[in-house]
């Protein structure tokens, strides 16, 4: 069992979605792994990890609208009787820096995947997503790390 | 430190939680697994994987309400002031279809877990359920994957 | 490639956040490994481990206050159309309970870091807290689990 740690770096383009599969198996072929765990971590507060379907780009359309809709820019309503308008206490660095925190708490800053055949086992129409919540183009680093088996045949196959 | 993948199949009978606790620790037991990391992949954008109380069969029921709550079918109102009533795009493959993946983006689909003596570490009245969020049965794919060790007593327990 | 297994205990204090960064790094050190994967398993279905922003004490305050604002105690309206009131089934624990359990479901009970050079790898201004979510003082256990290598230089760093 090998380990390996690196950091990719990412330009993100305002709120939205990038596509980063192709990137973290290409790591994986390059490091000549065949099989193991593949721990991912953002080093930010205001962007995501995660993971939706790649096939009808409005998945991703609507999921940022819903996102921007239950977490809005400079204040929210209360789901509680009295509906009450909350302002953000934190707003010093912008009316969508506040929200992209929430937002990366409903979410996820660290995944741990699993790859086998030197590719992350995903499924059909999914890819691993970088979802920025800051509304400015951002440096974005995901730290990649890696256990697991460099030769080929050496774990077990279940049928 | 060894490792093995495989697959588990489980069928969904609409909304709501299937316990898989017993078949993930069946599957440590079976493939003589003592202690290691044990990573869970849902295959699937429109369930999750989660983690909660196995006492009060309300605790579910609750759950799964609030989540149809917030995440409602054909469109949502946003908690912003205007309250605008939001439309999904992608609606094609039915009006549970686009909730079901920002239900599945707003819990987790990828769980690492830790097992020791045999069985995950969990918590007492805690369960590992697979979260359907589809009205209509389903055929869910959970891809199973452990590093661990397979021999007793080659870890260090610390009191 | 070692692993251990151990569990930290913290006492909360009602609903917020309690820094554990300084226990879980310490951990680390003192069982004197280097790189790995450290896993983090609450045992409990009423606080999350989250990552979030340590500067700003402002952006743990707004967070707290989204999140009660979107799980209100008692009751809370829906996003739908008809913004039906919906009342918790599952009450018999206290009214700060079931939202509790929802809570913790928006969030994460596990978390897979990557540590090296005995830190975990964070980024600045982050730190990973025990977030409870109970009105009452609460003693909490968090599992800990590492698999690394304890000798330096036995693993590949890529610049």
């Amino acid at each position: 069992m090998d380990q390996i740690f690196s950091k990719l770096t990412f330009r993100t383009n305002g709120e939205g979605f990038i596509d980063i599969t192709h990137d973290l198996n290409l790591f994986i072929k390059k490091n000549n792994f065949h099989s193991g765990i593949f721990n991912l971590t953002s080093l930010h507060t205001s962007c995501s990890l995660t993971i939706n379907e790649n096939a009808d780009p409005n998945v991703l359309r609507d999921l940022k609208k819903y996102m921007q809709s239950i977490v809005p820019y400079d204040s929210y309503f209360t789901l509680s009787k009295n509906r009450e308008e909350i302002s953000y206490k934190h707003y010093q660095e912008g009316s969508d820096d506040m929200p992209a925190h929430i937002k990366t708490s409903l979410t996820n800053t660290a995944l741990s995947l699993s790859f086998q055949d030197g590719k992350i086992l995903l499924g059909t129409w999914r890819a691993i997503y970088l979802w920025e919540h800051r509304i400015d183009q951002k440096e974005r680093i995901v730290n990649v790390h890696i256990i697991g088996e460099k030769k080929q045949n050496k774990y077990n196959e279940i049928k």
